[in-house]
């Protein structure tokens, strides 16, 4: 029954984003704009070393600098929240330190004043002393390291799978994971050729050009957080758990984000804004510079080392990897990473034998957590760096190599479930068309010489996680959706508003999409990993089916046959005699999944599905600067279905930028644990000019079945191939392996000063 | 099956307010309150003549005041809004007036300003000219006066019974309704005893202590008004068919309400906040001062002429109403206050011959529509008065006479609709009971004289009407719930929370309710005629038991044996692995309603329920003064089965407070439409001083079995007979009957001197 007149369909449509001219025009509401009345602003003081015990923290000159209303340490927090330790996986992160300090930057204490400049300079004016403790800050040193970060482990209640790890003592091992399949030491052994490398990585800052902030409010009855957050349902249960209060007495509302990327998941300034509106009884807000988000939340540094037995005839026969996680002094949700990006560290190779171990490390600096991609970009530059180092030193085409090991639908994955609706070879097959692969290439002359490569990657998306949705179609036809999915850019507004409306048969300009708001909108996971096109995208498609099935049911109410092509409007005034009323729908989904096997961490289901992407290039470098200058850079993702394709195309052009950052110039430099280019003008993000010449974008045709309307996520697939395809290519260039992100000029110079001894084209 | 552990029952919980503390402590949320970036203040420029064309409208020298962003008039608004005209029945009423003014106060231009104080300036820069027109003030002689208010009538396109009055040209007769049962005429021919009289009543203002207050935020896509609103989603509506959009573009959001009684339904502020907002591109705020609220909207002013035949025996066997009521220059809900409460005019009395004539009359005054009783209190005014005056002259005991005719369960009433569930008679014995009315009783000497009086009314509720709520269970097991319902100190939020509390089995004070909003809760006609326990009690009810069957199933989904006492947070585990998701339920609620016959007015069921409510008074008159001294004032009525009977009790004693003002004391006054006491300092609402000094309030024994666990409204229920019984007291007095309301002193000294020549005591 056609219940108001039909459109288009509204799957594939590229629609502008609903909240784009909002943006454009500055309407669009952001936390950083909120000013309550009454509102006091909080500056945090950090701490200056690694490591240390608190000796004492003098606030006397603060306290008496004109126009501070408090100065808050730990203690104080201690007096609203005696259990003041948070994390998405353990609780090991105090809002304020107390006795301890774990590294440089972390908050110690809080100057709340109306005027934000007052109490900016009333924290210079705080002096604390530390009796400074060893420290330990290289992921692999950490692990047998006399320098213990916390002396015992505090794994969050609520996970049983962690549970084993309560009160481990002095280890800097957050999480060990480990996975088993098939015989890979005998395989390696029976191997015609064994490969071993070992790769790092180094840590990265988000960067969100809206840099943390949150405003809390206290209620009477109750406390509303506003945050710019990813996370608003797990920030709530999180708060009220600190707080001891029930999670309806904790309303986290969240407006559009300047960007996410997964550093704004779980707590980052929501324990200490509502510890100290509690305290002040009055708003609280923290707005962070964008200098203090490098002491905030950042991404994994990793050493990765991978064994490889191949057979003569290319094939992949058995695999080990160990991972090492920097997690700093906070595991965040650095345990999460290990164990679900853990399994995936083989990549997307067909294995029989495989060996993982995977490590969450804790050490003395800033805490690292989930970023576009959720570890996955991490393995992906050691694997892929690792398949062109084989197929080079097989002397086979790196895609031939690739393709003959690749792994197809119906085959198992490392942890043996069997990959489906995964178009891997598609992807290939399309990056050798857009590079040219068969062709001649012009490979440079003199010193700029030109090179060519090409990865591929893909992950499992988290598993289990729920999502929930509400569509309330209005007496005039018109529909709200209700989610808590946070659009941060990503479009998701608009892509559930074209949901909601392929179902109800409207167009999506006319749905309207309300915001995170934990007492409006139900319960979600998250926004975070891909998921949410996916999970909420289910939840949305099913809660406008039951609207449209509700619409069907008063359709047949006020005597219309079916069939009849009546405007819904038209159903709610022969219903009400007027217009009035509404019709709700509700959905929720969480998908099946398997837990695995404790020991060899084998399941036949870990994930509902999988996402896929590659990425080529063609660069030159200078072998005079040892700069590197992509060409063009060549992003192939498997989108599912896409439900907006314009999108889709601006999530895979903006990951593989980002992911170009971390792999071209970004890295956070320490000393001993002191960062010493915390500012984004010594912290170099691509510019307009580091772009490549041309960047192409491509989602292959494929259809995911489990899917809403064949959909999947698309927000991270291009970032997984990026790093790997240009060292590659680099090799490919100049004949030097970097084995070490990021490639900066630098690196790319001494290789190949201490590859030939002089640039090329000087010999 | 127990999913919580069991507390005490929700229903019948004397539970403080939820918001009460919130309240106190100023925490609560008001529009009042709210300030937004870039927000400018309108101030109003009001008609000074009842009737004029206008003849033109300097703002020159407003324009020219310093601070002044704009300065709009009725063209400007068409500019954004082509047919600016609105009204719940009649679209009669312009944002700003055009071409024409039809009362003093009327709002003709406003000016925006970023300061309030420079709006008010400007606003007295502001000169109009006008060609004046005959006008008409009195409802009977508008009936057939040459001065016409409204060139031509317009009724609202919704609704199909006020169709015919479509186009209806020069009468100021905005809706005339006729009841015809039995033979009125023929039985009066016939009767022992024939009575007629007439009564009237004054215009009175509601009086909500936070004045009237919107204001309008435009929004990319849409607008959203922050309104004292009792109608958040009938704004909506009208907003969105004023501005040509749909309604989920209009976003109507209400914090607490300083009161409503009726005042804040419909649009009020909302649409011109929105137009100056749309036309100035900014945030629009419009706070009336109280003085303004006179010219916002009244209690209409009504002439009621009721004749009476009767039995010898006592019995009355044919009664007459005709009832004209003052609408002032626009219709507001007038026309059905004409309808709702005309049908009710012969009060709760078993009479088969009723021959009923009701008139909405547009008259040159400031506009009149609903105010806590929807025009009950008139006619309960009148023929209670007429009652006790028909005893009086047939020598009967009032009480006794009431008992002879009241309307028993299974009786019809004069539409023909059967009574049930109305313990109306024992209201009447409880009156009787707490008055001691058997026993001697001091009835003073001297120059004060003391008497006692009783009334009683009843009242069906608006039908049929709509109301739908979301109920949402957390993972903690605590519960939030989504009504429309505006909690205007009527304590909605607290009586909502308990009705889900008990069929979820969660104590009332872990349920949170969601304020008004129309992007988030779902459709409710609006809070208004005591509708809102009954009808959003139901649709809470239901949603809460849709949310109940699936944590049921839930239960059965994780493997819980059917009466297993889980707590729910378990169940959530147990499902989501985590402390995730939600439970959602909806429920929606119209009653059943039979539209009367055209002509006759007669219908099977014409109410879901009837509301019944007495009043009893002890009272002294000073005869030297003429000033009536309540020494007790009795309050007994039906509620059905209590929800929270110590809300009830405060809704008993606040409508019979309200009653007493209108009274006693409060009476818009005015000289050729001019109003000369528009000020709380000439206009006198009751003070403490002025209350009895004894309030009895009952709530006598009940049970609505249509009602969510028996309830039934009470919020306007001990309204109705406060009048009447004070007049009949103070003609058991003092031997004179007013017919006019109010009962100054003036006025009683004005009757005794008529009556007596000399006060009492001095003859």
């Amino acid at each position: 029954m056609s219940m108001v007149s039909a459109g288009a369909s509204q799957i594939g449509r590229s629609l502008p984003r609903l909240e784009g001219r909002a943006k454009v025009t500055g309407r669009a509401e952001y936390v950083h704009n909120l000013r309550l009345p009454g509102m006091l602003y909080g500056k945090i003081f950090r701490s200056t070393v690694a490591h240390g015990r608190i000796r004492r923290i003098d606030t006397a000159a603060a306290r008496a600098l004109p126009g501070v209303f408090r100065v808050v340490t730990g203690e104080d927090i201690c007096k609203v929240i005696p259990n003041p330790y948070y994390g998405p996986a353990f609780h090991d992160q105090p809002i304020l330190a107390l006795d301890k300090v774990y590294h440089v930057g972390q908050p110690v204490a809080a100057v709340l004043a109306a005027d934000p400049h007052v109490a900016e300079q009333a924290v210079q004016l705080i002096v604390a002393e530390y009796d400074e403790l060893p420290a330990v800050y290289d992921e692999v040193e950490a692990v047998t390291s006399k320098a213990v970060v916390h002396d015992e482990l505090k794994p969050a209640g609520a996970f049983a799978d962690l549970k084993h790890l309560q009160g481990r003592k002095n280890t800097n091992v957050a999480l060990d994971y480990h996975l088993r399949r098939g015989d890979a030491e005998g395989a390696l052994a029976q191997a015609d050729h064994v490969f071993e490398h070992e790769f790092r990585t180094q840590q990265v800052m988000h960067t969100p050009l809206e840099p943390f902030v949150s405003v809390a409010e206290p209620r009477e009855n109750g406390i509303t957080i506003h945050s710019a957050s990813q996370g608003p349902s797990f920030v709530r249960v999180e708060i009220a758990r600190l707080l001891g209060w029930p999670e309806n007495k904790v309303r986290i509302k969240v407006p559009y984000l300047g960007g996410g990327f997964g550093g704004k998941l779980y707590i980052k300034l929501e324990a200490l804004v509502a510890a100290l509106a509690l305290i002040a009884r009055r708003p609280v807000k923290i707005a962070l510079t964008m200098e203090e988000q490098f002491y905030q939340i950042t991404k994994h540094a990793a050493t990765l080392r991978i064994k490889s037995g191949v057979s003569k005839d290319g094939r992949i026969t058995a695999r080990k990897c160990e991972v090492w996680w920097n997690g700093g002094a906070f595991a965040d949700v650095g345990p999460r990473v290990t164990q679900k990006s853990g399994f995936s560290a083989c990549g997307p190779y067909d294995v029989d034998n495989v060996h993982i171990d995977s490590y969450a490390l804790y050490t003395n600096l800033p805490p690292a957590g989930a970023l576009r991609g959720f570890g996955i970009p991490q393995l992906c530059w050691a694997y892929e760096s690792h398949t062109d180092m084989m197929a080079r030193a097989l002397k086979l085409d790196p895609i031939e190599f690739r393709r003959r090991n690749l792994l197809r639908d119906g085959r198992p994955q490392a942890t043996g479930t069997l990959v489906h609706d995964t178009p891997l070879e598609k992807i290939l097959d399309r990056l050798a068309v857009r590079l040219n692969w068969g062709a001649p290439f012009d490979r440079g002359n003199g010193t700029v010489r030109r090179g060519r490569g090409v990865a591929i990657g893909f992950k499992a998306v988290i598993s289990p996680t729920t999502s929930m949705a509400i569509v309330n179609v209005s007496a005039d036809g018109s529909a709200t959706v209700y989610v808590g999915t946070v659009d941060m850019g990503q479009g998701s507004d608009t892509a559930m508003a074209q949901l909601a409306g392929e179902v109800l048969n409207l167009p999506a300009e006319s749905i309207t999409v309300v915001h995170s708001d934990t007492d409006v909108t139900p319960y979600d996971m998250g926004t975070l990993g891909s998921r949410s096109l996916y999970h909420m995208g289910h939840a949305v498609k099913t809660a406008a089916e039951e609207a449209l099935a509700k619409l069907r049911a008063l359709a047949r109410e006020v005597g219309l046959p079916e069939g009849t092509n009546v405007p819904v409007a038209e159903l709610f005034r022969r219903k009400y005699g007027m217009q009035a009323g509404n019709v709700i729908g509700t959905g929720s989904f969480v998908p099946s999944y398997t837990p695995p096997e404790p020991g060899t961490g084998l399941t036949t289901n870990v994930t509902p599905f999988w996402m896929a992407g590659g990425a080529g290039c063609e660069l030159e470098v200078d072998t005079e600067t040892g700069h590197v200058r992509l060409i063009k850079l060549v992003n192939v993702a498997d989108a599912g279905r896409q439900i907006n394709p314009r999108i889709v195309e601006t999530q895979l052009s903006g990951a593989s930028i980002m992911q170009l950052g971390f792999t071209m110039s970004e890295r956070m430099d320490f000393e001993a644990g002191q960062m010493t280019n915390a500012s984004l003008a010594d912290y170099k993000i691509p510019g307009l000019h580091d772009l490549p010449r041309v960047i192409e974008n491509e989602a292959v045709e494929s259809y995911e079945p489990s899917g809403p309307f064949g959909a999947k996520g698309v927000g991270e697939t291009a970032t997984f191939a990026v790093s790997p395809a240009i060292a590659n290519g680099i090799e490919d260039a100049v004949g030097v392996r970097l084995m070490q992100l990021p490639l900066t000029p630098e690196a790319v110079y001494r290789a190949l000063r201490a590859a030939h001894g002089t640039p090329l084209g000087e010999e």
